[in-house]
């Protein structure tokens, strides 16, 4: 069903200030010393609340692959990320409407966040752009882009918003500022992002200048339309660009914090390596720190071990990421060995005689069922679906219990202390 | 590791005829008037009983395809099916003895039955011959057979045994008597089932005889190698063949009755549509019940509702069959709709917006939270992995209601009573 941008099918008032949760955010506790910009909090959502710093895995298409909801929250996990740009076009957002939207459609009863759809859309645009803006290479455990399917391709890029063509029937779609609410506000999620203009990390300042600007002046856009037409308890993530310039940074913190948005997502290019990603998330924190120390601070696309202990030390509140859950599924699980970039890759033939078991003190039922890695090799490597779901259950946990970890050592003060022991490949 | 059938590397004396079960079979009920061959029973095994009568899920591969064991126990199954070809050539019965045995292999505390591989082997030597055996044409929801795999195929069959390509490697494999019955003890299974010769529905009556006097060869030599290299507490099913022919079917259950085994499955060609196999299992269990009462039957290979509820009248104790885990990865559910065959296409498109639950009052996860077929159908048209897991769940779910209820009928002394209200489409 596509989205006519001149017509939003749902016409309301303005909806009056006072159904605007008047503070969705509650913190609890704060870094010690140097540490002051991490804070361990709760973002109260019309469908419960998330406990803070954690990671949100991802239903990309209104699943968690492999998993029943119910078996999401058992891991410890208070929300997860719907895909804005996949759920359009597939199964619709119109039919997920007419079930109920995305909450009852998928039976997950707890908050969720959607995506705007604009990493995706540029994604297509810039063909392997998504492994460009992390700085990444081709590498085992990655999906196709969306833009390596069959018909999809951009149409246009203008100052209205993107027409691409569908992957799923080749039909001309398009997203706008508008489109991104709206089909946000059919989903009903708990909080939707702004759609903004994503970048690779090649390109040149002037570049990455005009579009951080475009980016703010959709971001207006978005709360114009939300403010009008969304349901009154569905908070807005507005989104900061800027790529890795310092200024283009701190300038795009500055306009996004003094907008009306109720919460803060770091997006676009982040670096070619590690330490540039750091850098970057340091500037925008530092800014954001100071501009809009109430909002929660979100950062897109990012679920590395490493990246998740730095990055709840520089102020991230919540992390979304395929990487758990994707490379599960081609036999990739994580394991307490940061010498390893804490992977290990069962379908090697190594593993096939290992009576080891995957982790300990793991709550997984792989772990805890005690099925040994020369068991899951053998599922894994011929990609039997519960190797597959095993892998996943067992790399969410992981990550659970390395965020569970950071949230109490916040609450405690010896988050310091804690983050050593993690990258030192001490699990809580 | 292929086995060389001159040389059985389990070495060992005829075991003691003290450590066999005196009795493995204890019949509790029986069913009322005509339908006096019907049983509810217990088969003790080393692994634990199993409740009868039942049907035995396909762990095919060394996994129930998207579950967990613990799920399939709680489904109410006391038993799984784990396939001798399949496991011999991939990950090799040597490496599963290596890691304990099949049991403590695939993580499944409760009994095992192996079936000989004969059935598969031979599969692969007729191309089709499964969906002939059966009287089936190529319908949606089968899988290819072992013998359309690409390097796969049969290169004699002797007296001695067959040898064949495996369909992994390409490499040389034979599979005999005494080899199928290696096998099945290296992987530590509780019920074994004799290596047969499986003639697929077309043949001759001249070729059956000839192939069923063959079989019966067959399981001499299995029951010999068993008795000398076997664990004491492996139980041994014969296997009786005989095509269409009334005569033939009647002579070979009165020579594997008389045979040493500890009970008897009906395997081969059942006809070419549902009411000859009925007649064929008919003249089975009739001459069974006459010369082998108490030993336990296993009808190989069927699992549609309607013949489960046949099969029980006519007394068989237990049923194997891919159907139920195999449609449900195709998308297709059991329903209590006998005109419809039991079952729903839910990738149809009719599905999409149905906000209908799968079934009323079954306990399986998709009926239990309420998924709606609309949810479903997205599911499973898109092959989501959460999808066919649901679908596994219910169709087992369905099918351990259906002879649950046949057990508690056939004890409660109303089995025609409750085969009726089955037949109807009401489950218990």
């Amino acid at each position: 069903m596509p989205v006519d941008p001149a017509a939003p099918s749902l016409d309301a008032p303005p909806r009056p200030a006072a159904e605007r949760p008047r503070r969705a955010f509650r913190i609890e506790a704060t870094g010690e010393d140097d540490l002051h910009r991490a804070r361990a909090g709760v973002i109260e959502t019309a469908h419960g609340p998330i406990r803070t710093p954690t990671f949100v895995p991802l239903a990309t298409k209104a699943t968690v692959r492999t998993l029943l909801p119910a078996e999401v929250a058992e891991l410890g996990f208070d929300i997860v990320l719907g895909n804005t740009f996949h759920l359009m076009l597939q199964p619709g957002h119109e039919l997920i409407r007419h079930h109920g939207g995305l909450h009852r459609f998928m039976g997950w009863d707890g908050p969720i966040i959607t995506d705007s759809g604009g990493f995706q859309v540029f994604s297509m645009g810039h063909g392997t752009v998504a492994d460009e803006i992390k700085g990444r290479r081709g590498r085992k455990g990655q999906d196709a882009p969306a833009g390596s399917r069959s018909h999809a391709r951009i149409e246009s890029i203008e100052e209205e918003g993107v027409a691409f063509r569908s992957y799923v029937d080749g039909s001309r779609r398009f997203l706008s500022p508008e489109t991104s609410m709206e089909v946000q506000a059919a989903l009903g999620t708990d909080l939707a992002v702004v759609f903004d203009e994503c970048t690779p990390f090649n390109v040149e300042r002037d570049y990455t200048a005009r579009s951080t600007e475009r980016t703010h002046r959709w971001l207006e856009r978005c709360l114009t339309w939300h403010e009008r037409h969304a349901p009154g308890w569905q908070l807005v993530y507005g989104i900061v660009q800027g790529g890795v310039y310092d200024d283009l940074r701190r300038e795009a913190c500055q306009v996004v914090a003094a907008s009306r948005c109720d919460a803060i997502a770091i997006g676009g290019s982040l670096g070619a390596h590690k330490d540039q990603m750091y850098e970057v998330v340091d500037w925008s924190t530092a800014e954001l720190h100071r501009a809009a120390p109430d909002k929660p601070r979100h950062l897109l696309g990012i679920g590395d071990i490493d990246d998740l202990v730095r990055g709840v030390e520089l102020g991230i509140d919540t992390f979304d990421c395929a990487m758990p859950t994707r490379i599960a599924r081609h036999g990739m699980v994580l394991v307490p060995e940061p010498d390893r970039r804490w992977r290990v890759d069962l379908t090697q033939a190594r593993w096939a005689t290992s009576d080891e078991p995957l982790c300990d003190g793991c709550p997984c039922p792989a772990c805890a069922h005690g099925f040994t890695r020369g068991y899951l090799h053998y599922l894994l490597r011929h990609r039997e679906l519960t190797g597959m779901r095993l892998a996943t259950q067992h790399n969410l946990a992981f990550v659970a219990r390395t965020m569970a970890g950071l949230r109490r050592a916040i609450v405690d003060g010896r988050l310091a202390e804690e983050a050593a022991e993690l990258r030192a490949g001490r699990l809580p």
